[in-house]
């Protein structure tokens, strides 16, 4: 490990201080305490929608790794699921809520963010009423299922002074941060093409998420965001257009506006071009940036453990990067109930969720009109 | 090496003779021994064009490595290096023409091949005489740069009565084959997503390859045609419409109609989509084929030495492939001698690099108009 930190240091000409990997939690506990130069408290975090990533990742998350919040409310439509929740994480039954209940959360201090963790289809309504009951919002990607969402739920935390974040939880993996800083600092030079691909292969043709009420698009509004986000961090600048074409396979399980796969190319203002690939039909799993004199990338990269990444410079020896895992769901909402308690902006605000939910519009207009979209 | 051909055996449930790698030279042995009945004669090649490819590929091939021909000409517009050519591959003096006496090699019944290794823009113009001298004619990639030229050759090669072929090296390297090999049969179900990149950084700017004139367009016409090709070899199928964008980072290098980097996408009748990126800004070199239950890939992909294979079923574990390296060269030039020994088609005939002109042609015209174009 540390020889592999030593040849990267060497590699890019950095101090060890100067390499550290831009680990959240560190920073995020300083800006904490920085600001409000008192013990910290736990915000209080209630999960709205129980289903699988609740369950799986953000609510163990909340039960034993986070430092600056904690699980104190469940909003879901399942009275017998929300009360083996409540038990299961010590919730008081008090701060257990269904949908119709769920604007009196506005009269519980125990409650200082809600974490949208719906059906991208709801995700505007549930963070619109959060807002209007007085709470920061954390909302799952995609922010919403059209830019107008988007503008009412920026507005709607915006009116209530409340912040809105974006759970993009890859702007706290280490490996993707990398990527990121290795292109900004060109470490191999200027990067020149991006390619990003992100897919699976989906399962039960009877989920949400291939209904196109509730999942507002197929592969690319859920998995292909992904790859999406990692150009837009690794360009570090937006789009000027946009060119794309889908297909289908299987139009039993890919009903007309649910698309099964999409790729998509991404032209940024600086000669960046980005190559993007989107499936529900097969597996995709990295971020790659080819650059002046080398080349880097994450693979797996956006699984919620095991993402690894490596980089080669002109010879193409190739060399691991190695970074300590952090769980990103933790990372992601300690970061937010940092920025709240010092006052910070996240760096993940809505109006990023924006830009995302533009383009993939844009990019669906471009597959079915056969036009390049600029932006 | 045994343990890794026994995985894929196993994995592909196919027995080891079933499995053995489509290796060219003993086909190729067999079909020109089987048709002449006699024992086997070496054809005569005659190299038109002697850079780099030629010297350090071609011609050293042909001195040691083809079984079926032989370097017996040699064409150049410089006298000193022929002469020292010849001296250096014991190529009789008679045999070496400038691009002024060229056509007279039709009198010369020591070559029966002409391999036209000249700039792209003057291929159309070599083939053609050469076939119009009676000889057959190995052209390399791209076959030409306009999709008329293309007919023209193909016109003159049968009106001659000779054999066209297009130098594609990659249908004879076993890596690659088993690309071909894993999607035809379905090893991991259908395919559904194809990844193709191939680029490199381009050097000299005074060199041929970045003058429209002699290469007919940019990176796209040189290395971007490997991405191309490997895409159709492993759709099986021709696309049916095309999508492209071009950027270019350095004006002064690449002047307009000589692309500096070109991302297209391609539709296939099938459902199957590829996204294929090509570069003279930076290196790429890698395909992937993601299919229902696995994907596999090469990477280095189009490499003279060192192209590797892997795969991997649903739990990713990924494996490698394990083939004897051929030289790519020998081997597709001992493919065409084969063929005419025998009188069988080549797999790679004139009609073959006609339609990646003919993509190549649609893909600029896409990157000009932004809209995606039918084909």
């Amino acid at each position: 490990m540390h020889e592999r930190r030593g040849f990267l240091r060497s590699l890019m000409g950095l101090s060890a201080a100067a390499w550290a990997a831009p680990v959240v939690g560190a920073s995020a506990t300083a800006a904490a305490q920085g600001s409000t130069g008192a013990p910290n408290r736990k915000l209080g975090v209630a999960l709205v929608g129980l289903g699988s990533l609740s369950e799986h990742q953000i609510a163990p998350a909340l039960a034993s790794k986070t430092q600056h919040c904690k699980l104190t409310g469940l909003v879901s439509g399942h009275p017998d699921k929300a009360k083996a929740w409540a038990k299961q994480y010590g919730v008081p039954e008090a701060n257990v809520y269904d949908y119709q209940s769920f604007d009196r959360i506005k009269d519980n201090p125990d409650i200082d963010i809600v974490y949208v963790v719906l059906p991208n289809g709801m995700h505007a309504e549930y963070t619109i009423r959060a807002a209007q009951a007085g709470k920061h919002v954390l909302c799952e990607k995609p922010m919403a299922v059209s830019v107008r969402e988007c503008d009412q739920m920026i507005a709607a935390c915006k009116a209530a002074g409340r912040q809105l974040a974006i759970a993009y939880r890859l702007h706290f993996e280490p490996n993707n941060l990398e990527l990121v800083r290795l292109a900004r600092e060109k470490v191999f030079g200027a990067v020149k093409v991006i390619e990003a691909a992100a897919g699976f292969r989906i399962g039960d043709p009877n989920q949400w998420r291939l209904d196109k009420k509730l999942a507002g698009g197929g592969s690319l509004m859920d998995i292909g965001i992904y790859a999406l986000q990692a150009a837009r961090y690794i360009a570090g600048e937006e789009p000027v257009s946009v060119s794309a074409q889908t297909t289908t396979t299987d139009p039993v399980k890919f009903k007309p506006g649910v698309d099964e796969s999409v790729l998509f190319s991404l032209k940024f203002p600086g000669g960046i071009i980005a190559n993007c690939a989107s499936s529900y039909a097969t597996g995709l799993n990295r971020f790659r940036a080819g650059a002046e004199r080398g080349w880097f990338e994450v693979s797996p990269a956006l699984n919620y453990v095991g993402i690894k990444g490596r980089a080669a410079d002109q010879s193409n020896a190739i060399k691991d990067f190695d970074f300590a895992p952090v769980d990103h769901f933790a990372a992601e909402m300690d970061d937010f109930a940092s920025c709240i308690l010092s006052g910070k902006p996240t760096r993940v605000p809505g109006e990023e969720g924006r830009r995302d939910v533009r383009i993939m519009t844009a990019i669906y207009q471009s597959a079915a009109t056969n036009k390049t979209i600029t932006l």
